[in-house]
């Protein structure tokens, strides 16, 4: 009889606490947010297209984490206003769910193999991070 | 003679660029294009929440430019690695088929009253455009 009344307690335990966090996510935060990572890469031989299309191939793999929503790959785009930066050489955007599914890309293997193999490439990296809601 | 040779050397050129260009479209990126553009905006009074906000309702008013594809407003996350830049304000990501339809953007009504009624707001803004291929 304990037995099943304990069983019975955490199953209706997991219940509840399973109803509260769909509850509490549809009242704390009604609109979804929206985690934008955007990196622009600064390589140490800007004018080397082989190294150019080096970390275009390692990003192809990166792109391969499973918690990246959205990505986008570009080079500067020929706009010439005084306000653009177009001094670096790609262009990486992604998006995730939340910062946590962020701090899973950043520990992923796919994303360390990915520096550990493509880093040489970079001089540095410029690297916005912002959230606001999903549209 | 040399006013004609002249005219149909530029007739021609334009001819030649133009048929590039398609060629260009056609072979090299058989994908469609995504145009990124990535406004980080520096308020002159970055601890006043009454600006943010006055920007922040101006951004909203701004995103109804037509050809805007998807747009995101955010503020920096609170990620703090030693490569982020977060001493930006606020956030404006925005997505355009093309070139062309961000031009259009540049010069609508809605983005030059935003500029008139808004641009007091900041100091600086960085804008990053870059273009690589739709996913």
């Amino acid at each position: 009889m304990k037995g099943i009344s304990r069983r019975n307690f955490v199953k209706n335990t997991a219940l509840a606490t399973g109803a509260a966090s769909i509850i509490g996510t549809a009242e704390a935060k009604p609109a979804k947010e929206l985690f934008v990572h955007h990196v622009y890469f600064y390589l140490k031989n800007p004018s080397s297209e082989a190294d150019k299309a080096k970390l275009l191939e390692g990003l192809e793999k990166l792109s391969k984490v499973p918690t990246i929503r959205m990505v986008h790959i570009g080079v500067p785009a020929p706009t010439t206003r005084s306000v653009i930066v177009r001094d670096y050489s790609i262009s990486w955007l992604c998006f995730f769910d939340n910062l946590e599914e962020e701090e899973i890309y950043q520990k992923h293997p796919i994303h360390l193999k990915f520096v550990e193999d493509y880093s040489h490439l970079w001089e540095k990296v410029n690297v916005y991070d912002s959230v606001g809601p999903k549209r």
